[in-house]
């Protein structure tokens, strides 16, 4: 007997793996990558991804902002698929609501949703709709297409690649603490931009895509829990291991004044903080000027290299030794913050 | 301000339809139907339906089979598929599961999932997992594909075709009365039919798929709320009314058993129980030999017929003048009914 406290989402799906059907000759890549790839018609590949959000656990109604709560559970699949290079096409939304929540916060739920929707091209069309003996709970199916040779999968990575993410990290961690309430005496303007990027992400479609076709991109996937975390899922995959640079990690301003505001527990928010929703990729290193060509929007940078190893990430510093970075970041069954 | 306890599962659908942005090119069908219905290459067209589960309103952990819930959760997608007349494809499953949950019961599950998974072809390609602060909840997409030219949409039916259903109406309702604990003195080979038949629904998918080639076939749906409800669905979209005679409904002998030594709540459940999964469709009046010559498997009914009207059900009995079907049927939020 182990409850799911116990041996956590990975361990799960490791076992759930474990025990699934040798997939049809379709299926280009089912469980463990950001979407499932199916083939297509005349070289095109069909993306599908499906992602959970539970009130206690991803977000709580009390208090919140429902249209950027709609914003997020679109924006999360979104990412998915930008994470594959893909462009996102249908949403089907399942919701299990408790009987006594307001219609009109759905109803609002659903504005943020379409909003985003809207810009993106996306077609909701359709789900399930029920009650729920308990916490809201939403889960969102959204399906993508691209050109099959153009996928960016987990597992391509080789030694000598350039690791990059994209925009700033560590400011949904940020925002997260400021949301639970931690006060540091930040300015309005700063709170509001830490908020605004843990509440709405901005999911990097258009970069996904340039990425993608650039033809340049080894391996790929989207930060949902922090590069340490995340990071090791391409190592793995891949069959490598990886080398940070921690004096290259790239942070807004306001989350540098979070942070030299905060105790010392935000210190390393900016690796292993969860919910960035940034592209974390590898680039051959002859690729390096076609993919920093493209470096319009949220920008990326160069924060490491792919070195030959079975899955392990060494962070760099100038101050000492290169050290191993632990497995951390966080699961959703371990409970200790809701995010 | 209004809850959803108050406006229902139908009235918010009705909501969310009513702001829903235009659809695009591709989306044939969107909201409305058993799957939605999405342009693919070659004259083929590709489905997408999702399902949830959540414990407490569908079913309950303790005691239960969970190898049935596994079941359960991939059949009833399935018969969104058949009701199209499609071929399933691929599954994706989200799980918000409670951390003290056992393990072995979430596997076990899963076994019975793919077990159905097998004998369908269908491969589960991905999903979410995380953590539920309340009740297990399940949802699975599940994808389909099939000739745009036989889809079987809802809107199709015409004054004069004639209404049929597949295999026998309210067993389903009849096996969770038993679940629930009612015992009315019943064989125990009866009682496993009913309750097999509530835990285990047998999709239809190779009788909608030879119903839709059958090219007869103008309107279908599966029943998961009851004729007196899922009919008016189709009379809704289709612009008309529907006669059905009540000497014709197809019961089994265990459910003729269980009505009889039963009180008089069990008299209707054939017409207003839910989770029956079994098709209801219309047919064009010359298309009466073709449809009935595919009667293997569960065999199939004609219960009325199609008349021109305004969304309305009437029913024909032996005993007395034609009635009016009220609009019965369960819908989740009332939560009246676990099932």
């Amino acid at each position: 007997m182990a409850t799911f406290g116990e041996i956590g989402e990975f361990g799960f799906i490791e076992r759930i793996e474990a025990g699934a059907l040798p997939p049809a000759a379709g299926v280009r890549c089912g469980i463990g990558d950001d979407c499932a790839v199916l083939a297509g018609e005349n070289s095109r590949v069909r993306l599908i991804t499906s992602d959970l959000m539970v009130e206690g656990v991803h977000f709580v109604v009390e208090g919140s902002d429902p249209g950027g709560l709609g914003h997020k559970l679109l924006a999360v699949n979104l990412s998915d698929v930008a994470a594959m290079g893909g462009e996102p096409r249908e949403a089907l939304i399942s919701l299990a609501i408790p009987p006594e929540l307001d219609v009109g916060y759905m109803e609002r739920v659903y504005r943020g949703l379409r909003g985003l929707a809207a810009r993106f091209g996306v077609n909701v069309v359709g789900g399930d709709t029920t009650r729920s003996t308990g916490p809201l709970v939403m889960n969102l199916t959204l399906t993508g297409e691209m050109d099959q040779d153009r996928v960016c999968y987990r597992s391509g990575a080789n030694p000598g690649d350039l690791i990059y993410v994209s925009g700033t990290l560590g400011d949904s961690a940020a925002g997260l603490k400021l949301a639970l309430g931690e006060s540091v005496g930040l300015s309005n303007a700063d709170r509001e931009i830490l908020l605004c990027r843990h509440h709405r992400p901005e999911p990097r479609v258009a970069l996904g895509r340039a990425l993608a076709a650039s033809g340049a991109v080894t391996a790929m996937l989207d930060l949902s829990d922090g590069v340490a975390s995340d990071l090791r899922h391409i190592c793995r995959q891949s069959g490598v291991s990886a080398v940070i640079d921690g004096t290259t990690i790239p942070v807004s301003t306001a989350f540098r004044r979070f942070r030299e505001l905060s105790d010392t527990g935000a210190r390393n928010l900016a690796l292993s903080g969860g919910e960035d929703y940034e592209l974390l990729f590898t680039v051959a290193h002859g690729g390096r000027d076609d993919v920093e060509a493209l470096a319009a929007g949220p920008g990326i940078s160069c924060i490491g290299r792919i070195v030959s190893g079975d899955g392990r990430i060494y962070l760099e510093n100038a101050q000492g030794p290169r050290t191993e970075l632990e497995a951390r970041g966080f699961e959703h069954f371990s409970g200790s913050q809701a995010h």
